[in-house]
């Protein structure tokens, strides 16, 4: 790497720099405007403007240029493949830099969960930075691959990658000084601490924020966003793959206020990256909706930087780094050539470069496979037996990761329970699958619509045992035993057969396949689901929620079943 | 001090506030908006909006609450008087928080001064962050007390108060890679490195940014403001007894870009202080000059506090350290009341607390007098014996500290050079006075306008060494034996007799009296002056520049006399 000393001769003009952009027309995003000059870098650093003697010259005969996109706040788990092939697929969109929050493999792997993360992303075409995962697990009513507590997180406030405190979920336990949160909020004192409050407001929200929580992804209303921005909150609008917030929060930007807000995606599905792409395509949708374009670019680069501290990210000036994206119009904001550390490494939507030199985070050896250890299962072990036949059943609402608690008659047969396919309601178990403890939750669901088999999967909020559905027992435990086999994964089961199946042997939650590869897989899936029935548009996505206790009305643990208003385990059977 | 668990408990509603500002019209700095609300405040912090309850209520009648003001740039050391004097000064303007380069005690006391510097800033109602001097001394063309070298400054990066590094003065060392100011740079990487480059452009200024430099307080013009701010350069507006940017500047100033500028004042000294105010001057001529009230204020606010990461300043908003401001009108921007943490600390102009708790900075036993340490001189100690008649005379401008290279004629007799009082030929000497090493540099100024007497400082950027303007010897003897005998300070000299002095004891720079005793003693001073014959309006100040040799055209230091366009040494006598 060269020097300072160098990157300075060269920025003074004594020297030839490695690449000079020509004829590129700047998106200047500190005084928002618009200049047509040349672009000189070396070394990875944009080091001048103008008449340079470049070993390369590059003529973008006109495009624009911007900086490369941000996203800042990201799980990258949620499109269930590794950093580099995430990189692979948000490179040709224009991403530069993702923050993460690793806080699905967190509560697989803990500690070495993060380690992988931040080992993965060494050595590939993208700024990869890390929150910390300040709630692992979410909660206390379902066991988790691992804990991390305030001591566990402290040295990694240490690595230069941890920049700061990911999503403080537990909002409950910041207003009411839960000790160990405190000590999480502490510690992260004078870095970013990201909030996630959905829908607190007054003094619930004042003293969230009294706390130094500074920003805010879950914004829904207008309202709400207009609320949190206005008492010292970062807004960080979301366009995920089902939480969808651009088109209700971009009445909020205004030329005075838009500083404090940037793009995040949150959770973004293969199929989502693919179709619609990353931050570009938020960045898309924000003209299409009328925000200026200058703006649109600023929130999605400098804004980011800035709230995060990134230095030198952000923006196209001597000694910022030289992540550039071209595209070709103010209107429509097409990608067109995508350069990390001046280097061009993606073309109108191709990769031009291998996004995974070096494997790093398996070469260390640190163990991420083999997550899935379930007690072995007896063939009776979903047997639920009842004397009466009233139980609480978990309701699905389309698209959304709420649920109502409803209370239905179920088959009795002998003092056996057995779902009742007709009307819907389908048997869902959580098996621990962490530490072979045994734990089985049963339960009732309704809404999923499956006529015969079983679906399955080892993603599953936050703590990511197996949950499953199904319409018998056959086939339930065929299905968790289909993705033990595979180390975890996504099945679809019928007569006791695996239909189809996406193995996700990284911590049970990821593939070592491209986005592409894990979008067809995943269309097998949907399609084998299909066959069985189930008519809603993502059924592993909405199972996977199931489990997540953090979320009302009604959910279901390894545990048991929780009535989520209540935060307390509830018996399945009875009224109350 | 109440613990983070307290805050919160008290923001969440639960609990007694010690404080509720009712009736405030807040400005909200990140949303550009003004709304009517009461601020609850507890433990010097903000923790909530509303309905509070407090132990005392303060109604504000509907005046406008800002967020305390912040000086992003500032040498107290200017202003003659020490920390603690200077807030008494400031504070009742609504500045709470000032940003200092200490570099004038540095150049006399280094580490020892930075040290005195911080002491006196504890327990004071005033946020006081230190920027570490890069600069010291400014040359090697003189004589100072101390250097501070990289290794110098590296265990101060470790202090709390220590937040960057100052305006790095040496922009050629920075484009020709100066070895010692890269190894300052690199240090500081991370953290804000503020700028100081007049009129640099071009591949210069990109030099000088590749190096990480993100700030400057020496544009005088919009077009290179311009430049600088599209660059990436935070402009920081300076308005200061002499150099007086806002005017120009303020046409820069527009949403888009707004949040990368901010105001300093540099250098004020106490005539100014007193009849123009501090940073609340800058928002009142900003918004009489037409500039958005709401813009002005997050200028002297919110941008300030965002560039040099102050966590918790610049915004009134839960979590916020309780640093308030009361003024009547948006228009007008009279500063009422001022809240330091939370408590009232002046009102209409005036102190209510005192400033000065506890002097720990003298406490601690830093020693940061007796300072002028003069080798004793001989009678003849400023004889000019030349054989030719012609020498290289610094001539003043008006109002400036650049000054021109003119040769002129002066009175030669029997082999001794005379000052020519007539054509305003005066002695001008410059005495070392940190190492007693016996340095005089010997040379003539025209301009000051004395017909009898002599004046001599103290203060003489930047190494501050004595430096005497004169009509004849005995009196600049007298001078320097007057200056020495007050450990320091400025002195009118008549007849061999003091006519006026004023004794800066704490490192030849700054008083112990208040700003107003120094602002009297600096009028007897000036209308001794007067009585002498000079003119000109700040004569201290002029000739206190006349030893920087790191501004053009011609100057003198202890170890004679710089022609800086050449940045060399050259004779006293003769053309060349």
């Amino acid at each position: 790497m060269a020097s300072l000393r160098e990157k300075i001769r060269i920025a003074s003009g004594d020297g030839v720099a490695d690449l000079l952009l020509k004829n590129g027309r700047v998106v200047d995003v500190f005084s928002g405007q618009i200049e047509k000059k040349d672009v000189a870098i070396f070394a990875g650093v944009i080091v001048g403007f103008g008449d340079y003697q470049a070993k390369k010259i590059v003529d973008v005969k006109g495009d624009f240029l911007c900086p490369g996109l941000i996203d800042g706040h990201v799980h990258v788990e949620s499109s269930m493949v590794t950093i580099p092939e995430f990189a692979r697929a948000i490179l040709p969109n224009g991403t530069t830099s993702i923050v993460i929050d690793p806080h699905e493999i967190a509560n697989v792997y803990g500690r070495e969960g993060l380690r992988f993360m931040a080992e993965s992303a060494r050595g590939i075409p993208l700024n990869v930075f890390i929150m910390l995962p300040s709630c692992v697990p979410a909660t206390d009513m379902e066991t988790s691959g691992a804990t991390l507590n305030a001591s566990d997180l402290r040295p990694f406030f240490r690595e230069p990658w941890a920049i700061g405190l990911a999503e403080m979920m537990n909002f409950p336990g910041v207003i009411f000084r839960d000790p160990e949160v405190l000590k999480k909020i502490e510690m992260a004192k004078g870095r970013p601490i990201d909030g996630h409050a959905p829908m607190l407001s007054g003094k619930g929200l004042y003293a969230y924020l009294t706390a130094g929580i500074r920003s805010d992804h879950e914004c829904t209303t207008l309202k709400e966003a207009k609320e949190k921005l206005k008492n010292g909150m970062r807004i960080q609008v979301r366009e995920g793959t089902t939480a969808r917030n651009l088109r209700d929060l971009l009445p909020l930007v205004t030329t005075k206020n838009s500083r404090r807000i940037f793009f995040v995606t949150d959770d973004r599905h293969p199929r989502e990256l693919l179709k619609e792409g990353h931050i570009d395509s938020m960045i898309r949708q924000a003209i299409r909706w009328g925000l200026d374009p200058i703006l649109a670019i600023q929130m999605a680069t400098l804004n980011a930087a800035e709230y995060f501290r990134l230095d030198g990210l952000g923006a196209i000036a001597p000694g910022f780094r030289a992540d550039l994206v071209t595209f070709d119009h103010l209107g429509r904001f097409r990608v067109g050539k995508v350069f990390k550390d001046g280097i061009l490494v993606a073309e109108n939507g191709k990769m031009l470069v291998t996004s995974t030199p070096k494997r790093k985070g398996l070469r260390v050896g640190l163990r991420v496979r083999g997550s899935v250890r379930v007690r072995p299962l007896k063939k009776d072990a979903f047997l639920l037996r009842s004397n009466q036949p009233l139980a609480k059943v978990i309701q699905l609402i389309p698209n959304q990761i709420v649920t109502k608690r409803v209370t239905k008659k179920i088959i009795l047969n002998e003092g056996v329970a057995y779902p009742n396919i007709k009307k819907d309601i389908l048997k869902i178990v959580v098996v621990e699958r962490h530490k072979a403890t045994g734990n089985i939750g049963i339960g009732f669901v309704n809404g999923v619509g499956l006529k015969k088999g079983a679906i399955g999967s080892s993603v599953a909020h936050d703590s990511h045992n197996l949950v499953i559905v199904g319409t018998n027992d056959r086939d339930i435990l065929k299905a968790v035993n289909a993705i033990q086999a595979m180390s975890g994964g996504l099945v679809v089961v019928l007569d006791g057969k695996v239909l189809s199946s996406l193995p996700l042997p990284i911590a049970g939650l990821m593939s070592e396949s491209t986005v592409p590869q894990v979008y067809l897989q995943l269309e097998a899936l949907h399609h084998a689901v299909r066959k069985l029935g189930c008519k809603i548009p993502d059924p592993f996505m909405a199972v996977s929620f199931l489990s997540l206790p953090v979320i009302p009305e009604l959910k279901i643990t390894d545990k048991g079943l929780v009535d989520v208003n209540q935060f307390k385990f509830v018996p399945l059977f009875g009224e109350e």
